[in-house]
């Protein structure tokens, strides 16, 4: 486990807080040790900081009242989704209150004919298409887990879809967020434009609960494509792959999805899913549009991908097939997992111009040899963004600092390269030193607008600035 | 004319700064009437507040320079492009420094494997497609008028293509801006996607240089879609239309243009362009794709125009016919205004959710009736977003009055429908109130930012935020 900071804790505050939120939420009220843990952060590296209070709203109103309790403390509130979040997001380094939007799960309306709906922060990703399916309609943002489109919301999410569809930066049309100081506002109306003001709906969005709690959402929708094909094509080498992505999108193919997986990547799916491809890398896509269109932009893909010595490459508009390959895809978190048993994950984020890709990519790989580590490698390609799943002991102590050696040299490549410590994850505790790295004096800006929203640093404190 | 705000001036500092940057710029520091008046607020009713001075820099440093100067005088600083913007956003209601950026228009780097390219804000839409053209890429944003790019950015402007490629806020991957202390920051990096930290270009995106200068843009681009094609249809009413165009988006079809003209819109066009379409509410649409999905992506919509009543469906692919038709759409405005010469042409902005289009159009036509006023309806109904062209005699003092009703009702109304009063026009001056209405609360949130970062108000003072 890698230490957190820990920040100064403010005992009178919460012990009085505490009191007054006990009395009010009863049993949605609770301190018990392991709920408390397992409100600190779990699925990364970084060690556990339990709240000392979780707390079950049903309501914006009650939203409010909790963090109006917390303002007058000055108590630490930290938001609270399914807890899926992998850079520290919902632990609580100053102790506090962590708000579980749990209980706020409700679909509050599916608008069909303006492509949209309203949702309470709790809802899953899953929860929600299952609720659209029958309508024609599809939410597209997918982040490999079951996340909460309010942790999906305040992280600034994305996913397999992006190259298509956006992340929740373009996919959120307006929130209702409780502000800093309780005060409930609503940051944009439910027109598909506007330029109406400053756009705190994109503030709100990737804010990761610091600058208040978004207690509701609206977001756009698909309809269902009428067809959807899915493709695999194997490449002689990850720059041969790289290459076809960029000659795919230059030329206008509206693929919806196209994802890479390195060698190491295509045994790991091959081992867990029994899939049998060839064990070189692969780009794996899915088209989405008419059924001659589908077929049509599955077909262009082919012709692009020989030229760059792509081989096996096959297409489907089976849906058994088609899901058999996705699933895989979704599963690959356990797959890596699987190859080193015993092991953690850790998963790096960096994004790049796809023009660096390939050159991103290789660094990554040197310094997996160099540092004797154990990585895979996993691609939103159309966006530029990559994973490397590090499969590190945290037993051995050298081991997991060489670990920390590759996300600190591989955040900085990738920024050396016009690109980000972070395409999708977030910056969360882990990475707030590559922020500063990354847009230097604009931080400053950043830690302006704290100030002015969240005089007291109430809000998710030690997350995203540094201190 | 309308009247327009007047802000208190502060003499002393802006006699001095005028002294400093008159010895520092020469020839490119101009105080003369007419460019000055130039350089206030021309294309709308609301009255022309000319700025003290006008300064032309060649650089960010130098625009830099300027703003200091400007800091340290407490000097009013007003960014300026080409000057179309509609609701006063160019104007010096403190009197000040209009900044034309003008004379930085540099082309600064065309990225074609990664679809960006980076600019100066002085560059024009125009001039950015004509550069792409042989590099078989191009800008889909398209504002009326060859706006600067720079201006396109901050009035988060958009166009007829907005409902496939969205407005500046989706296009623009990352600014340079130069802040009201003259520090010189970047908002992020140049990959496609980041979750790092709060989204700075978003909020510099639409915010009317009230809260900086923006001096490089870093924009997303499209490749040329291997084929395009542009149809039209007549229907018997404004709702069919509608009803179409909800049918046609529910549908998945990916239209890159879906444009309303009414029955007055059609006719103004006819006498104009003499297309000879027939007098009844029409829809032009466009699809982009390959040549089989372009063709396809007519044919059904045609099908489904044909479901709501609607005639004389054609399509083509001929690129000659296909340009006659969206000049004629891109000439609407003159074409609008000789039905009434001498009259001053205003349009409204609002936008509301696709669903409740038609019933803000009927009401808007209801007022016109009610109100005894010409207006003209053409919307970008992909978006929601309609304009109504009142054409207005500016002499007769109860007309005016009677337009100013028009647009204040009009606002309230699309408000009501959850819509804004602003779908692409931005607030600037004239729209003040409305964001009021609109957002109420988070209004104080956008001033909260305004104090944090230009706490002595020099950015474009009087734009955006009501007093």
């Amino acid at each position: 486990m890698v230490k957190a900071t820990t920040l100064p804790r403010n005992e009178t505050g919460i012990t009085t807080a505490l009191g007054i939120l006990k009395q009010r939420f009863g049993d949605r009220f609770q301190t018990g040790k392991s709920i408390r843990e397992q409100h600190g952060h779990t699925t990364t590296w970084i060690e556990n900081q339990p709240p000392d209070a979780v707390v079950f709203p049903h309501s914006t109103a009650e939203v409010s009242e909790i963090i109006k309790i917390c303002a007058v403390h000055k108590v630490p509130v930290i938001p609270f989704g399914v807890g899926t979040s992998l850079e520290g997001q919902v632990n609580a380094p100053a102790g506090g209150v962590s708000v579980d939007m749990g209980q706020m799960g409700q679909i509050l309306a599916v608008h069909s004919d303006d492509l949209d709906c309203v949702v309470q922060p709790g809802v899953t990703r899953e929860q929600l298409n299952t609720h659209l399916r029958d309508q024609g309609l599809f939410f597209p943002i997918d982040p490999g887990a079951n996340a909460s489109i309010g942790g999906m919301t305040a992280t600034r999410a994305s996913g397999t879809n992006a190259v298509r569809y956006g992340t929740m930066k373009d996919n959120v049309i307006a929130l209702e967020v409780v502000m800093p100081n309780g005060e409930i506002i609503r940051t944009a109306q439910r027109a598909r434009k506007s330029s109406a003001g400053y756009d705190l709906t994109r503030l709100m969005v990737g804010s990761e609960g610091t600058l208040g709690l978004i207690t509701e959402i609206t977001l756009r929708l698909q309809g269902t494509p009428e067809a959807m094909s899915s493709a695999c094509c194997s490449f002689p080498s990850v720059d041969a792959a790289c290459q076809a992505v960029m000659a795919t999108i230059q030329y206008g193919i509206p693929v919806a999805r196209i994802e890479l997986l390195d060698t190491a990547s295509v045994k790991a799916v091959n081992a867990y899913a029994k899939l049998g491809l060839a064990e070189t890398p692969l780009l794996m896509l899915e088209f989405h549009g008419t059924t001659a269109g589908a077929a049509e932009q599955a077909d262009t893909f082919g012709e692009i991908a020989r030229e760059f010595g792509g081989t096996g490459f096959e297409w489907t508009s089976n849906a058994e097939q088609r899901n058999r390959l996705w699933k895989a895809r979704h599963e690959y978190y356990w797959a890596t997992l699987q190859t080193r048993p015993g092991a953690a994950g850790i998963a790096t984020d960096v994004c790049v111009p796809i023009s660096r890709l390939a050159d991103c990519v290789a660094s990554a790989n040197e310094m997996l040899k160099e540092l004797d580590l154990v990585g895979l490698i996993v691609g939103h390609v159309g966006d530029g963004n990559f994973h490397t799943t590090l499969l590190v002991d945290l037993k051995d102590a050298d081991e997991t600092s060489r670990a920390e050696q590759f996300v600190s040299r591989l955040n900085d490549v990738a920024i050396s390269m016009d690109g980000t410590c972070t395409g999708e994850h977030g910056i969360g505790q882990g990475k707030r030193p590559y922020l500063t790295k990354e847009l230097g004096p604009a931080t400053r800006y950043m830690a302006a607008i704290k100030t002015a929203f969240d005089p007291d640093n109430i809000m998710n404190p030690g997350k995203i600035l540094s201190d």
